[in-house]
């Protein structure tokens, strides 16, 4: 982008802005989204910088990080300085190494130290999630101190309702008070009178977003102290913060889940190769994988040969341990992340999943069986004369395979998590092929056994 | 239970509600829930009212409604007065007929009537988690006024954060004013000079709850006022009883993505029975569905019979077409509960599946032509004289399959919708399972065209 175009949307401001003069923030933003890249950015350029500011803060903007790229630099500095500090770097991660290497150095010093600092910390945790605009007082102010120091700096904080106490010798937080308590309070009592009984609930910096949900929620909070190891106050996570951080994951685990890399963007907005990437590469992985039920099953050919009408069962036994295990995985990953159960509790979930696969094999295989008397004695289709030894193959192989696919889909979860990885990576496809060529080898030896001397 | 069991817990009140005294919520929350039901229900008992609605308006504690139950019904009534009425309401929700007809009259008046309303809305709709605890003050009032009302009704209100502003002529919701707002104005202003200058967000009690997620954090909202049609205000829906609903959702929604019903216990609480219950019957009309494969195999029996050899690879491109079937639902279910991509988008989500799953079914098709090539002239397995067809008709099934399962798994979660459904009930195993029969159909179909007169 040259110079001229970077300056032309100053000239026709009036112009580029004017539709967005009725539109209240979130309206604008999806206006905004609805325009090709170059006009958003012209247009987003064209606004007054508080106007700009907000529309960057919202988190539904698309391409927050294209369109500050393609402001003209001076103007893309002003607009991150403004900004809350958490969302500013929101924006800088998204930005590549040249484009951070132009933009940093034109911010004031502290917003650049502060987007430096936050930068550190590593994705999905609070550090990374919180804003340092927050309100402290020291220990020693009254109520109406507080409330004066409030007014002063209410429209540079993210939330003035929880007011965080500091001790003024070390500047350890020591209380917090609420807005609600605070207001209740009389103008001369110490801030101490109002603060709450029990000591503030604090998180570190590493701890996982998920963990911060939790505490959030367990404590009714709009938001949560983030503490050093000498419980210096670093920053706040606001329940805003942690409610799209929530909708953002419950996004990428239904993807990951589903079975392929999670998308960061839209369905309509994502280029049709960066979309045959994130789908191509768990597809060919579970591909390769599921190529073993070929070797599987030329390893039987003779079998097969011999007693063609044993296969004809292969998709609908494969697929019901498919389903079972995908079942069991959705149910631990949730488990999991809500912290109902730790991984140490895995030999409690193995010893519940083993009985409830055998029961909902023996459904299966009751289903089956009926299906085949069915058949055979209705002259649907003819099974051969050890149509009865067949049933009740097709019945046992069902409770082995549903047994081992509840057992494995309930595992795979706690052993990812032991391994050190996201238990939401265990997906349904991952789950069916763990399971598809077991379930093979498990189909073909009952099939040995009880068939042997007769149709093998 | 007799009386006397009901009596018990206040005699030994101190020895119960001991080990809770140094707890805080929270913690005090999570012991309870350790404790066997009786137990925990006298416990709760032998707690202060105060400490007691504490702890049953806490997200986290468990069977709050069996709980209530197992109280006397006088302090249950007691109790349920004094709670915030969108979670009582939430509670008398989990109470079978009976023990509701035995609660309701013990309430007071306005607790009753309060409740009774509540319960009138469907489950996930504004309506069912409104609380009707806010604060509202005409717009005649000033800002002293205001803060002077606040002070009072504090304690009783969900929030104060948000306050509503009323016509005083006809009692419509004419503006919100935020706490940030209130303190910073001069005590003699009128209210109506610190409200927001945009018309207030409002929603309707029927909006689904993810609607109302979306509108909260679109504007950045701590709680969003429910009107009728008058615009006169039935409630307020704050952002922690969406939080807690959001992650009771994406539970919900991955338990029925994994292919069974929704589990709204945590694990370890769900009885063996329930349990079977919840994951036993979609896996048996999954099964039922499934066996339309045996079907569609003794179909093709006789070409089965003569070319065993296609039988090794039914695994694997049945497979092929249900993962890729899983990725488009996942994804799909996402952007429409997001609302990204709406109904009539359907039309431009298949233009882009159709290439989009036919390219991938190319990537996998040359996967399986480069290992059937490499075994056979490896010499790892011998596929026939006619193996370079066989690999052709494996490659273009392939191509075949996976596009049928990208486009008939994005196409699913729009259909249900259309029929009324939550697309959020298109499972993994539901998508496999419609792949799976006609990606045999895909299989035969392609098969006899190529292997005609060779080895068919």
């Amino acid at each position: 982008m040259n110079q001229k175009q970077l300056l032309r949307p100053v000239a026709d401001a009036a112009a580029l802005s004017a539709p967005l003069a009725n539109y209240n923030t979130a309206d604008a933003v999806e206006f905004l989204n609805t325009l090709e890249l170059q006009r958003a950015a012209e247009t987003l350029a064209a606004l007054s910088l508080p106007r700009a500011v907000k529309m960057l803060e919202a988190p539904e903007l698309h391409r927050s990080g294209e369109l500050v790229a393609a402001l003209p630099p001076a103007r893309a500095a002003a607009l991150l300085g403004l900004m809350a500090d958490d969302r500013a770097t929101d924006i800088v991660h998204e930005l590549d190494e040249e484009e951070r290497a132009r933009l940093i150095p034109l911010l004031g010093n502290e917003a650049r130290q502060t987007i430096q600092k936050l930068l550190s910390y590593p994705p999905n945790t609070a550090g990374a999630l919180m804003t340092t605009e927050f309100v402290a007082v020291p220990a020693t102010w009254t109520v109406a101190q507080t409330l004066q120091h409030i007014r002063q700096v209410e429209r540079t904080r993210e939330t003035v309702y929880a007011i965080y106490v500091l001790d003024p010798a070390n500047q350890q937080l020591q209380q917090v008070v609420t807005m609600r308590r605070l207001i209740t309070g009389l103008p001369e009592e110490s801030i101490l009178d109002v603060a709450q009984v029990n000591p503030p609930v604090m998180v570190d910096a590493q701890m996982d977003q998920e963990d911060v949900a939790r505490l959030i929620r367990r404590h009714d909070l709009l938001a949560i102290p983030v503490v050093d190891a000498q419980q210096h106050m670093l920053g706040i996570v606001t329940v805003d913060d942690i409610l799209d951080a929530l909708i953002e994951e419950s996004t990428e685990d239904a993807h990951k889940f589903g079975g392929m890399e999670a998308l960061d963007k839209p369905y309509m907005q994502i280029g049709f190769f960066e979309m045959l990437r994130k789908r191509a590469g768990w597809l060919s992985v579970l591909f390769v994988g599921e190529m073993l039920t070929a070797s599987a099953m030329q390893h039987y050919e003779d079998e097969l040969a011999r007693a063609v009408v044993l296969t004809l069962f292969i998709p609908l036994i494969m697929s019901s341990g498919g389903n079972s295990g995908s079942q069991a995985t959705s149910l631990l990953i949730r488990s999991l992340a809500l912290r109902e159960l730790r991984l140490r509790d895995w030999w409690k979930v193995a010893l519940r999943e083993v009985p409830t696969g055998m029961v909902l094999g023996a459904i299966l295989g009751c289903l089956a069986i009926v299906r085949i008397v069915i058949w055979q004695l209705g002259g649907f289709h003819d099974y051969g004369e050890h149509w009865i030894l067949l049933a009740i193959t097709i019945g046992a192989a069902l409770v082995g395979i549903v047994t081992f696919g509840s057992l494995s889909g309930s595992m795979l979860p706690f052993i990812l998590k032991r391994l050190g990885f996201d238990p939401a990576s265990a997906s349904a496809p991952f789950v069916a092929t763990l399971v598809d060529v077991t379930g093979l080898v498990i189909y073909f030896s009952i099939a040995a056994m009880i068939l042997h001397g007769t149709l093998l």
